[in-house]
């Protein structure tokens, strides 16, 4: 096998590498979560989940949704649209060679600043609260998108 | 052009890049399938697409919901979801040097475990298949995540 | 730190995050876009959203939902459902080393196609306009999928 070790001995990589897994990992959390919010609520999108809670006509009324429900949901869909640009454009920025402690800056605040958007999203903590933190993590990517674009640029 | 040989002949770096076309490649098979359920049941989301079935007040009939299309929709989302953590923790895990014979046994389970939770989600299949096929996927994921956070972790 | 420069020298790699960091901004721009109409039109789907414009029952008129917001985060949507696999596999493929101007080929089309996509669902234009821009845009993607799958396959 090839030997990767000086690709993985590059300290911003690593770093990225274990900022990205957190993140990841705490997106997971949100199916979790959504399936506790089903099960305990019953409340069912597909009629073959809601079976084990009745039969037929029983079953019907537990497809419905439930602000909970649709709370993490939504919840989980931002995780998305704003985790798979900073996967995107901090891998590249990872490779890019940038500044160590730069770097580190950006995933730190990144990874902060979602973890707290979640958190205002399903306690729920009154406005601006998610409204900033989806911001600092939205700017965090922004500004490793500019790094990248000014020193790399090639079209 | 620099060489990058010594990255491509990496096996384990290899072995994901197929397993994620592959799984990549079923993915967006999703979005023809909503295609083609929108098409021949009719049903469509934006008045532009239903303008070809009909004019005015006739295409508005058009504007409807669909359990079929909805059913492909979440199949699609929970596709979503759960590749996109895949993607980001399988690279760093196949750069991080893992054993290739258990780098292998990840890829193909969560390959395996995500084409049947379509199948399951698809036909459908009675639960708990497809609780099952996302739970085997999920474990997967984490399982790479412990790997690299034990071995790798740098904050 | 460990030098990467062989690797961030490689021309497609360098083609690959410019274009990749493009249309991920291009995406992020839909949220921003999501949030105009949220707020110019008072369509909330979070009552702490809604509490800066009235209180109680006064603040509940406005958790709706709207046309122009559906169809920005429909559009949102299908960006995430095709530009993760362009992310996927296009990263895979700038590591297979092909050709730098078949590869710049790929991700210029992919580009503008996915813009012009943007553009057809937001003004919106008649049919098939965005259903065009959508198969070219997953068309290369298919594409860099196939060369990858033919030439790197290892299962």
């Amino acid at each position: 096998m090839a030997n990767l070790t000086p690709l993985m001995d590059n300290e911003v990589l690593k770093a990225f590498g274990s900022y990205t897994t957190i993140i990841l990992a705490k997106m997971m959390f949100m199916s979790t979560a959504t399936a506790f919010f089903r099960l305990t609520k019953k409340v069912f999108a597909n009629p073959e989940d809601a079976a084990s809670f009745g039969k037929g006509e029983n079953a019907k009324k537990y497809l419905r949704s439930d602000e909970s429900v649709e709370r993490v949901r939504r919840a989980h869909l931002n995780d998305l649209e704003n985790i798979v640009p900073f996967l995107g454009i901090g891998l590249l920025y990872s490779l890019s060679g940038p500044d160590l402690s730069t770097a580190l800056l950006h995933f730190r605040i990144f990874v902060g600043a979602r973890i707290y958007h979640t958190m205002a999203y399903l306690l729920p903590l009154p406005q601006p609260n998610r409204g900033l933190a989806f911001f600092v993590g939205f700017g965090v990517t922004l500004s490793m998108a500019y790094s990248l674009l000014r020193n790399k640029l090639y079209l």
